[in-house]
């Protein structure tokens, strides 16, 4: 299997850029672009099912309640969890992290207690840890990544420990693509009763992730990454964890009683989801693990690996390259960060744009990584499934070009 | 103009029931139907534009970011509002109303303060001011209405008063469909300087609504209650006071530094959107509003208006239903809730949805509401521009069938 046997089933990718170039989209971790199924999906919903889910009793409601449950069944199976109910859709990733650190951290974490996260996390991994920490009067701390980017377990063990109450961590770094030994400090952290939030959203759309394998406490992860339509995410949770935490967003659909100065809420998982739920969002998330399960999680994880290795390879080759992150390919997910010799990264990103190459540069929301490792931003190729080597070869001509484009600078 | 005009643009419309009935779609209130034109916004957006809007400097990213600031412009222009950094995307009204208890309530409101609503709250205009009230030791304080469920100026006068620091009610009640002379409301309020919310969520879908006109503080609504997808929604915020709140959801596209133990954020309005967007939301939303406005928000009220007028006369002539809310037709929007004697109105709904009629039966999330009228729960039909006399003789049919139907049990 290659990307070539899936390219035909989206639309975007089978456009020519505005100046006839062929595309080649190289920016998944942002977001990924969406096959005709689920855009058919969306459709469907619309055309037949659309109503306000949960509370009618009407045929369309109880349609759209099934559309909605019934993506809750599917997020459950893909993620191997026990049951529907550790499912809790969000509007998106960082959704679901304010949410843990407002109804978690701020309820159980106290005075003199320690978050530790890593310093490759994402902002919306790392901003609501540090308002927690400073509500609460507790303290974050960072464990920091070595020479060739990665998190040894000697820093894990250092940083976690018995006055550590929440270990939250990416799996795959999504500024440079190092995957983080998960299960081993999922397990660390755990011998000093520590609770641990996993950031899927670069793992779970990549690679089989199972969230009772790896013993997570909760894993956050985004739709619009993994295929599925903008506006949808998801959080797992244990149930011990989810009963006892407050709810997030009050409003309806989540209430047992009403009071004038006080109410009860419903049960887990439907006291996390206050007001009209994203239906939508939920039929495109079904077609989208559908379409990644008729391919298979090894086999997306598999096609990614090779372009990786082919791409790291080739763009090695060129001396006036850096690449950042692990330079162990098999540590690493579909996605190589780089700067280009004498090339501000925002000037290699727009000349590589007008060659059809789509890649982002800047910090990518991971500022104190990049201040850690000297480096201001950079430019990132994101792979998935649906790319080729043709992809590949385009970015390395285009990188080509655009160090020749500045020889008369140097 | 009639819902005739209209009904062939809305697939779902066109569908029979699974038992063969004509489809008479009277929830509108709980979301809309969407015309084929949003549809195929969405459609497009997914096949033609589809990228991680803001962050990206290549073609697609910018197409991206240009769905999601032409949809902000649109919204500003359609609410009359000054400038697009008065529109806050969120997911839905439920989240709006949520950053506001966050960002301005728990800022601004301080002990001894009162927080005054309306006994006729949505659940999600409610509850996150309980939260604040107890958290900061406030005190909400509820306006009731008469016996015409209608509130008057003289017990808005009662019970703002100088200690009162926020105000928020809807324009128009979901549960009864009276609309609030939510101008007089807003001037008295501003006298004693409080500030006003207005949920906006049963009025802007429904009639012109212009909030510099208005003088609103803040106004919230749901995109999917006037015909764009699920899953987005806005806060219109006057800048003064968007300045000065703190952010909601904290994350990527939202900060300006970000290090270890601190962050500092970006301007008004992205502050407040943390994470990435809903872009196809926005996408959908502005083909919302295209459709609206080609057919002008007082035809949509017209109509509407005729149509409630027309079912509220036939069924006054049941004896045996009871009609909630004001007999003044002009002061009413949209909405007719009813009972049936001797009929449960959970079994009502199942009844009139095996005629083809779906209402919503329930507290429509407004228990504080129905405890204080002597209620549990009202059948509630609810009309939009794309109904039709059809539908309400339709509706009509059916409640009698339901009430010939408990007759054995009289």
């Amino acid at each position: 299997m290659t990307g070539n046997d899936f390219i035909k089933d989206f639309p975007v990718l089978m456009q020519k850029t505005g100046n006839g170039k062929r595309l080649a989209y190289l920016d998944s971790a942002a977001t990924s672009q969406k096959p005709v199924s689920v855009i058919e999906a969306v459709e469907k919903y619309y055309k037949v099912n659309n109503a306000n889910p949960h509370r009618g009793s009407y045929e369309l409601s109880m349609k759209s309640t099934d559309v909605y449950e019934n993506t809750r069944e599917k997020v459950k199976e893909f993620l191997g969890a026990e049951s529907s109910k550790n499912i809790i859709f969000t509007k998106n990733a960082t959704e679901a992290f304010n949410l843990l650190a407002s109804s978690y951290g701020m309820d159980f974490v106290n005075a003199d207690d320690e978050i530790v996260i890593s310093i490759a996390e994402h902002h919306s991994n790392l901003i609501p840890w540090q308002r927690v920490a400073k509500v609460k009067n507790a303290s974050l701390k960072y464990m920091y990544i070595n020479e060739d980017t990665q998190l040894t377990m000697k820093e894990v063990k250092e940083k976690i420990t018995d006055k550590t109450k929440v270990v939250s961590i990416t799996h795959v770094s999504n500024a440079l693509g190092t995957i983080n030994d998960i299960k081993s400090i999922i397990d660390y952290a755990h011998s000093k009763n520590a609770v641990v939030i996993v950031d899927g959203s670069q793992s779970v759309p990549h690679m089989k992730v199972d969230v009772s394998e790896l013993d997570a406490d909760f894993m956050v992860f985004s739709g619009h990454k993994m295929l599925a339509p903008m506006g949808i995410g998801v959080l797992y949770g244990k149930l011990d964890l989810l009963h006892k935490m407050s709810p997030y967003i009050y409003g309806g659909d989540m209430v047992e009683y009403v009071y004038e100065q006080d109410a009860t809420f419903d049960a887990v998982p439907f006291k996390f989801e206050g007001g009209t739920q994203n239906v939508e969002g939920a039929a495109g998330l079904m077609a989208a693990i559908e379409y990644l399960e008729n391919i298979g999680m090894d086999n997306v994880h598999a096609i990614e690996k090779e372009l990786v290795k082919y791409t790291y390879e080739k763009l090695s080759e060129l001396p006036y390259v850096k690449i950042y992150g692990t330079s162990d390919v098999d540590k690493r997910c579909g996605i190589i960060s780089f700067n280009i010799d004498g090339v501000h990264p925002h000037d290699a990103a727009s000349i590589l744009d007008s060659h059809g190459v789509a890649v982002r540069s800047g910090n990518h929301c991971a500022q104190p990584l990049f201040r850690f490792m000297g480096e201001n931003s950079v430019c990132r190729a994101s792979f998935y499934f649906y790319n080729t080597k043709e992809d590949a070869d385009q970015l390395i001509e285009a990188v080509k070009a655009a160090y020749a484009m500045f020889e008369k600078w140097r």
